[in-house]
């Protein structure tokens, strides 16, 4: 090929604790180009279906892509993945920062971590040397403390550091990973995997360059990525404000999941959205490697109850949804410094935020009562009842353990009924976006194999009126109606997801690429050939998110899903009660029509399996199982 | 949308004598594109699949593109499409020179011919001005007394004319189309529905320019093609030789259809091949509208028996094959003659050729004899027997009148088991490529809706070793083995279609174009984007091929063609006798698993119609016959 790419992935075996090193050709990296490609490709070949997630034969990949640490806003994003403890079948989580970059300097595009320790231990890799050293005294801490510890330990102030707080080596099915404190792995559980593995952390220094194929060009297109960002609105936005900024046009939509799902509007939204946020609470903005954007923001308060510390990152969107709106809690230094507990004791924010509003809402039920909460009320609103369930959880605890299991199996635990209040999608609680006011990012809950993903879901409302153009290279061209469900939003829900599974795929932030932001999809192309020196297209760049698509559904598959678990949740084939939406809702039996559609659509056969002759076209005739008699 | 695209397209009723012009919307054009995709959708929304080809409900469609005429070798080339006369299906064919830009520069992207004139008529566009003009005087007349004639009562020595010869005007099933008396619009007989129509040519005179939407980037698209065009190899053999060029290669790889498609080399092939041609008949080099490559050659002889004017258009490498190896020929400039014959009279030289062959197998077998030719010898090898049955075909006397109706329905007519000779693919005769040499170019000629199309369908040859590299950008990096046939052969056939595709669908020449030849999949991209001011991709473009070999599999189902209709022939299941592919040959079991695959590829169910999810997903929803029960 043109550019000889030649990476390295890292292999650790941590029984034997031995590494060796994987040196794929470069056909194999144009095959599978990164992140959901790695991830895909090494759960099929490496983790038998039927393995327990926290046992020792569960696979834990950490993927950079080909492109991660080009000199780009937004090429930093790593995907952490393994059989998920949450779901049951394919996890895959993505988190920005500078580990994945860090890694990439350091000479590997990818670690893939089997066995388990016999105790304790963490990684250090150090410009291409590994050592798996004793962590012992890591155990217990908090993110904070632990990357503390590990710049005295391995004397590098620049460390980047991925790890897991107590959460996770309680093996919590929702403990998430961090990064620099403020960037994380959030969902599908894989910090209970590092956990079982007795991995406390990796800890990686590189100073290696990147090489460019083309270097003036990729300097180039680097300059013009840069000054778009700067002018392109949606990205404005973000520099201004962060996700916070959200808050109010959702809530305003009607879509700001509140009360545990039952309401699209809350009446503190104010409270929680950026004005006040930034009044309030800001204390400057945080980034990530390379990146013009800089949309995340640090926190400070003085507060001796809810004291903020601008080192633990401050709340996003889906934070103050999960802590505020969900819960029906307005005070935001609360809901900031729940989210702060969660970043350092390692929970993912938005199971969190959904177990506890099933609890409250079971506590309001009088599903639960005093005696399961240790004589305290939980419900909605109460800001201490809050920050008391996160501690709770993150101890496994009183009801605190019921409810670390995640709402699936809390319900299953509690019985009563409580079931009616658990909203989850193969397991995995949702993120906050009510699908009854943008059905196509329902369908992506419904069909993420990851349960409930808001990642690699296509945002319906970007794409009303001439928002569509963004999509042309797509090849739609018909305006989205958010809220509408017909054979149009399936299409736009088919194409938009590979649209955004290209961000997925590299391991780019959606926040700085295509289709909404200060990307477009001819000059993606043109950066990912300067980059590699691979003449591409964004035919050959859709291909690798279908096969990384079909490689997921295939795992999934294996592990035992069936289409009744592409499904929603109860609320949502409900009417949505008042605000702008009401009314809105989805009808069950159309719903599986569309589902349905979509099989059709992606060469699936009704029962959701990838036909052989999609296989076939992807390259992955290695998954047909009895190739000569299915072609 | 970013460049307003306002083009128009001419309706002419020749049964009322009257014209109107449609302006479709600039998304309709971004739909459907240009060549396939027009004839696609005017077929399928204008003709009822029972219509009889030759009566007045059949529609006679023209289609440019929207990138014809733009200043780029190759941007010439026009396709007609109708319900064809010769397989009772989907008929598209395709011709470069001078009239597609034209037709463009006064003002039409495409005409409709819908009805029958009740005496001969000729069109004439003049800048946009339409006349139905009489054309009794033209009727009987050769294309080149025609186009003289036109001419004069035009009077514009510049005018463009299509017209059909004596062949047409009879009803010929396979009687073609030509301008400028060396471009053909060969195949699936269309000089018959012209005939039909009573129309024997359209005249254009056009002088207006074509707005570009980015004339800088044009300019500098177009210097780079220009300038790689002279020194990218293939196509500086075919500045240099033309694709006569092709005889050696394919006679000495064991291909070149010899004896009615009984072998694959043929012992005369030197004295067909490029440098005898060059020594003995060549006079100059044709070319087409902007064409930097010139690869048509002229051909002059002073020869009583078989004179040559440069006029008329020297014979290329399919009527090489066609009128010299199939047939057992090796006098040059009677296959000259032959096929100088078929341009004047407006017979397809490959349907022709073959139906000769036809002819004399059956003599040499004994199924013919002279009771049947006039007390004529016509066995392989006599090219005077060639001459006079080309006369009598195009007479429609005697034996030509038998073997007028093409291969098949002369088979049916002899009877005696002459259909053993008979080959053909949806009744239309083979181009002249041993599919058991290049399997995919094999499935090609199966799944063509035209029926053994060599247009269509990607050259195994090419892509051997390093030479596959040009598919990378369509996501194909493995190299093909030309004589396998296996699921990677199938994969390739499957993509290989839509890069092809891409020429029918804009209106490209394959020798200028991708994937062999001087233009690159990113270039093209960044020059239909220059052209039309959209911000287009791969992606979008390739789903347009998708698009039309959609609409035309919808179309010829509706006529009622079924999986058995996507075969090869006879002699493609029994072992090549010799040569270099000694031996090879398609299994016919394995070969229906392969037609399966690739329905299982397209999403078509197992009887080859597409699934109501691809419908969609094209955009295509008008197709499902019952929507609501469809989805």
């Amino acid at each position: 090929m043109a550019f000889g790419y030649n990476g390295k992935i890292l292999q650790v075996n941590l029984s034997s604790k031995t590494t060796s090193v994987l040196e794929p050709d470069e056909k194999w990296y144009r095959t599978y180009f990164g992140g959901s490609g790695f991830i895909g490709r090494f759960l099929l070949t490496e983790v038998s279906p039927q393995v327990d997630p926290l046992g020792p034969e569960n696979v834990l990949i950490f993927a950079c892509s080909v492109v991660t640490g080009a000199p780009f806003s937004g090429f930093n994003r790593y995907a952490v993945g393994a059989k998920s403890p949450l779901t049951g079948g394919f996890a895959r989580t993505e988190a920005a920062g500078y580990f994945g970059p860090e890694l990439k300097f350091a000479g590997y595009d990818a670690i893939i971590i089997t066995g388990t320790a016999d105790s304790p231990v963490y990684l250090w890799i150090n410009d291409g040397k590994v050592e798996i050293r004793d962590g012992s005294g890591l155990w217990g801490l908090d993110n904070w403390e632990t990357l503390e510890r590990l710049r005295e330990e391995t004397g590098e102030q620049k460390v980047r550091v991925v790890s897991i707080g107590p959460a996770g080596e309680r093996l919590i099915p929702f403990a998430c990973l961090q990064n620099d404190l403020e960037h994380f792995n959030g969902r599908t559980g894989m910090g209970a995997v590092m956990g079982s593995k007795n991995l406390k952390a990796i800890a990686v220094r590189g100073t290696g360059k990147m090489e460019m194929a083309d270097p003036e060009k990729v300097k180039e297109l680097s300059k013009w990525h840069r000054e778009r960002i700067k002018t392109h609105p949606p990205n404005v936005g973000l520099t201004k404000v962060g996700t916070p900024g959200l808050v109010q046009g959702v809530n305003a939509a009607g879509f700001l999941t509140t009360r545990n799902f039952k309401e699209g509007q809350f009446e503190g939204a104010e409270k929680l959205a950026a004005e006040n946020y930034h009044n309030t609470i800001f204390a400057s903005r945080g980034t990530c490697w390379h990146c013009t954007v800089a949309c995340k923001r640090q926190v400070v308060l003085d507060d001796p109850q809810y004291p903020l510390d601008k080192r633990f990152g401050g709340p996003e969107y889906e934070a103050l949804a999960a802590l505020g709106a969900l819960l029906a809690i307005d005070n935001l230094p609360a809901v900031a410094y729940g989210n702060q507990l969660c970043n350092l004791l390692g929970l993912d924010v938005i199971s969190t935020g959904a177990v506890i509003a099933f609890a409250m809402e079971c506590f309001e039920e009088g599903i639960l009562t005093e005696a399961d909460t240790e004589g305290k009320s939980i419900k909605f609103g109460d800001a201490q009842a809050m920050v008391w369930l996160i501690r709770r959880i993150a101890e496994r605890k009183g009801i605190g353990e019921v409810l670390s299991r995640g709402v699936k199996k809390a319900a299953e635990s509690i019985g009563r009924g409580a079931e009616r209040y658990a909203f989850h999608i193969k397991g995995q609680e949702l993120a906050f976006h009510d699908g009854r006011g943008k059905t196509g990012m329902g369908m992506g809950f419904a069909l993420s194999p990851t349960g409930a993903d808001h990642i690699e879901t296509p945002h319906d409302v970007a794409f009303q009126g001439e928002g569509i153009s963004k999509l042309y290279p797509m090849g739609l061209l018909d305006p989205v109606v958010p809220v509408k469900t017909d054979a149009a939003k399936v299409r736009f829900f088919y194409i938009g997801q590979k649209a955004w599974g290209i961000n997925n795929l590299l391991g780019l932030c959606n926040f700085c690429s295509v289709p909404i932001h200060a990307m477009t999809f001819p000059k993606l192309v043109d950066t990912i050939q300067a980059i590699t020196g691979w003449e591409t297209s964004l035919y050959e760049i859709v291909l690798g998110v279908e096969r990384a698509n079909v490689m997921a559904r295939v795992f999934n598959n294996r592990c035992g899903f069936t289409p009744d678990d592409d499904t929603l949740i109860r609320r949502w084939f409900e009417k949505m009660p008042s605000g702008p939406l009401k009314g809105a809702h989805f009808d069950p039996t159309e719903f599986r029509g569309w589902i349905q559609l979509y099989y059709d659509m992606s060469g699936w056969d009704t029962q959701g399996r990838p036909t052989p002759g999609k296989l076939v076209e992807l390259g992955l005739d290695w998954l047909l199982e009895e190739p000569s008699e299915a072609v």
